[in-house]
């Protein structure tokens, strides 16, 4: 497996369950090309969460978009019914979607169109798939991180292919995402399950590689939480998200110059 | 109607299309009891968005939660299909609940559990319904706040009725929800559809009636936001919420004291 | 509100648990244009019993309809969860749509379909919500009901438009509901719930303006009824809805004589 | 095939495209036994509508009525898809049955409950299926009136297995249905689906054997009917129901002396 | 009903419950044009199993088949709710279709397209609805064996009603269907309910007038098999299915010279 | 990756595309404890097939199987919507499940029923879960031959937790299963996509470690074929599988004496 980054921000003395330091990311791995049958692929683990995610490109947009000279980026995210501890029933068999899963789907398709620029992308639609093949917290994070490194290398694909024009640079910047919570009145970055469930607040923050927000979605899921903490959790994120960004650059030196403008 | 409430914080000179200033909320109105039925309801309306809410109160818990001691709070949200200017097929014809409905219906039921003390509850189940009417933005903070006094006349009413016991407060104070946005560069306090379409970043600001977070969903709907952006747009959302809490205080003027502890 | 209107039958010597006599009607009230966001729309309210009729306008017809000059009517009928003294699951959350509620729909579609004259309408729809947002019996009436009158302003909002000709009169007259039953023997006018479990035998009756009928449902929910008991219903029925119309047509003072030929 | 039952009621002059007059049924014919797995069976046929009918008995009764010691009978009515000259899809492979099919569901399954009395029924319930085979035209009266004689033999079989109690007689007459509709001003019996298409009015009429109605639903297709027209289609259902009585009574002549008391 | 087929194959010494020998098949009718809407139909019966069987024809293709000249044959299978001993819940309600019926309708769907040309069938598409009217073991063989005569009769009314060439003869041959399985370690033919559940090994085998395969599906319901007792049930299945063969050709005497080439 | 395994069965001159001779298997990979979450996992690949083959335990049975002392196995199967060249639409999207996925998931799931001894099992549930992460032809046969080794897993993991007695063997032996085709004529083992999709014959076999059938579904995609094609077909999966079974008991080379009886 490719070579994983680690980070030592020393946010305090806390020293958590798995030896890292609460402002420390878990060990990332992103494996690009993970699937040989999709136009952009990439395989990528927060230490063991697990998400395969797929970037589709079609010719041609929605209905609602015809026409228009503009393409669309749309996510799905699903997880494997033993992804985790205990097996889950496949929503395929339920026959309906559950709220979580509509819910990380929006958030992840918002996410990347935060970093399209839809006219340089053409009529084209492309969609992320992202498969949560084992799960230990931060899914949705992971999900958008690794999706962002699918997607890059789908426009890759369409620009060798033709579907979009040779100059176009259809990407603004970077996305990536990290989870960030209070466990015992301390602040600490990117929360594995057993962190995540003892969390009094909860929150997954979205930024670009230059720094700025595009979701910020806190949860109080004990006490309501006051504007210090809320602050402190968004310096973790920021801080989190920037190697996360670092990361996506490294992973892809080779394609980021032709892809990405801004 | 009951007197609506209006507030003029001079966040800056720029006047809207209905007249009120960036810090002010629309005219405030909440018609408690409007249906006969249910164990607590309320009629808000935030302008002319109007979200009818009521609360049905059974004995008993959830499979998952028996034997606990402990209670259990839910919301359903739904939109009449010409509640808005076009029509919406209704969900129940398509045959599945569309995503951003499931994802408004846990916002609610989250926001109200964050100021339920399940223990004081005892064994029992409010289910909260808020079904929108009429839709001109703000729907969901409307229903969250209107939601609570739904909430607060059911415990007064299990009360009553013995299901709750004589000195409980299962509620542990209020809770309240504002929209804010930047539009044109402006941060504004509850936004009506006119200018939530047209707003580059889009925050729903769930807070409690000390002043504490409960939620807080910010969107980058266009550009990304930075964290000057951010903090302008949590103090309108608080100026607004403490309020709207001040409405729901003086609404349940003659029950606050029965159940609300803390 | 609206002035209610009421009527003193006096079919029998018997008292009602409402005071009424058995060939009154309930208090009846309807609000027009409640919603600011439908082309027509009414509030109806029989006694308890609140009905939200919304009229939907849309250029053009259903496929099989296409190309012969002709307009559509139809209708959606449903119930707030909480509109009743127990809550029900949603229809939507359940993800299929029960008989009851396919039928009732059907019906009032039906009736509505009765006057109108679908030329003068031209190649536009109408579709006409009926959503219950309390019940106390006697539902189905109430909205075929107050559905005409938001029917007839969207006919009156249509012509406004120019999508109706301007001297077209699409409707070809009034049409109103009432449920008839017997209880404990004796005939009786527009059944509350807690008259409508009681009742042996059930009828709803739609009937035009000029006296016709358009739909007559009686279920024998005991014993089977005869020729007799049949009868005293139907005329029980006809004077109700004679009432019903009168209504209606004061309801519709400045618009009737736009809308309505024949 | 049994013998066909025919009538004629001199209504009028007129001579019907099958060779008819107004008051004649089609030829009826009932074959009892047709399965050999269900607990009752019985293809009726009126002209070219064929139903198969089956009632299957099983001890014990829904939950909502545990306890009580009475009995359930409930009815599911379908069409194949290739029952009418058109093909139409399957309600299981579109995932949600019609609003017609439930609608003729209900009807058949309170026509039976009409004649049942629940308590000798004892804790039992009994299913009806009523499977149109081929249609032409009153299916759903067809329908019941099958049904009727399947129901009276899993009745039989219920006594002779000791699921029911040795004297009891759980029916309490027969119960039969049959269509009428007005035709170019001519009221007529039992519409195949020629004349159903034409008819301006059309009636479904389900009547006990001792001439009581059970169900009465009409409904103006065209023009509204007025109080004559009624009564001379209510004659029609009277005269075709009690024909159709005694052809079921001729058909059960060796059991309903065992399971019809009243 | 027409004349049944037998077959006295004496494979073995062994009696069955219904008196015959392992090889021989059950008794077998076809009824030809059961159905008047249909443009081909039988009804089928092996024993007591038996199935109606339709053929639908439409001009036109699946969208995915359009401007190629060719037309499409295809399947579904189901029983009625008490075709069996006992009451099975109906798919429509379940809103689901099962796995079973599934895979019967694409094996009856192949196993007719084996023997279809369809360059000669020209752009229309035939559905074959086989729906079970009563169950007693190898409904899937009698389905595919009645579905090949209602094929051929909507065949010969396509070229009838010149929708197909005049002198095409879309079918390239007939096939049939029987199961077969071993008892008691005995190999037998076309097995009925109570043998199907006992069957160590069952197969199920679809082969043309020719006497080759179409589909060959065995499964191990108890001990795994070996490689003689599998060609000891093909003997068997090509025995029986070259009986059926013959009474399809007679049953199909006027018509198949018509339709069936190669 | 673990050593693949390859075999070299010279059935004729024929090379194909891969260089693969006609009887030669695909390189074979199997990595046992993929998932860290599940009781017994391992992801298998065909060439570029790739399955992830999750084992389930949980103590206690269906209701159907309750106090009989014997466990039960069950499987369902699914694809990544972008395992295949084209992306898919997911089944949870659609809320149904194809026939396709529930026709493999019952194959996989009585392919493994029949090594398993469920009295030895103990009242115990054991369910796979195989999905398809890439899909290159022979995803069904990939499936079952990893399920094997992850209910191998699984089955010891019950043993060393105290859920399986001690002594007991559950398993009676290996099963394995290869896809077998008929491609210009020349019969072939194991076939990509490109080959599938060409087959003029195409069959699934599954065969235990002992060399007798469980399953044989062999299917005439194009022309039927006669006996002599189906042995040749059969002599070839026999010997694939024969070398599956051995990688198999390689892989399992720790735990097959624990677990494995016969």
């Amino acid at each position: 497996m490719p070579s994983p980054a680690q980070a030592t921000t020393a946010a305090s003395g806390a020293v958590r369950a798995d030896g890292r330091t609460p402002g420390q990311l878990r060990p990332i791995s992103i494996t690009r090309g993970w699937s040989n049958q999709a136009e952009g692929s990439a395989l990528i683990e927060f230490g063991n969460t697990r998400v395969l995610c797929t970037a589709s490109v079609t010719e041609g947009v929605p209905r609602w978009l015809k026409g228009e000279g503009r393409g669309w980026v749309t996510a799905e995210y699903a997880m494997l019914p033993r992804a985790t501890n205990t097996r889950s029933d496949r929503e395929s068999v339920k026959g309906r979607i559950g709220g979580r899963t509509h819910e990380i789907s929006r958030l992840i398709g918002r996410s990347l169109r935060s970093v399209i620029d839809t006219r340089a992308l053409g009529e084209n639609t492309i969609v992320l798939d992202c498969d949560v093949l084992q799960a230990d917290g931060g899914t949705r994070t992971a999900a958008i991180t690794g999706a962002f490194v699918a997607l890059a290398d789908a426009v890759r694909w369409a620009k060798d292919n033709r579907l979009i024009a040779r100059g176009a640079k259809p990407l603004t910047g970077t996305v990536a995402a990290v989870s960030v919570g209070i466990i015992d009145g301390v602040p600490m970055l990117d929360l594995p399950y057993v962190e995540d469930v003892r969390a009094e607040t909860d929150m997954n923050v979205v930024v670009t590689g230059s720094g700025k927000f595009v979701e910020v979605q806190g949860t109080a899921e004990g006490a309501p939480f006051d504007r210090d903490e809320l602050n402190a959790l968004l310096d973790l994120a920021l801080a989190g998200t920037a190697q996360l960004a670092q990361i996506q650059r490294e992973t892809l030196a080779d394609t980021a110059a032709e892809v990405i403008g801004g």
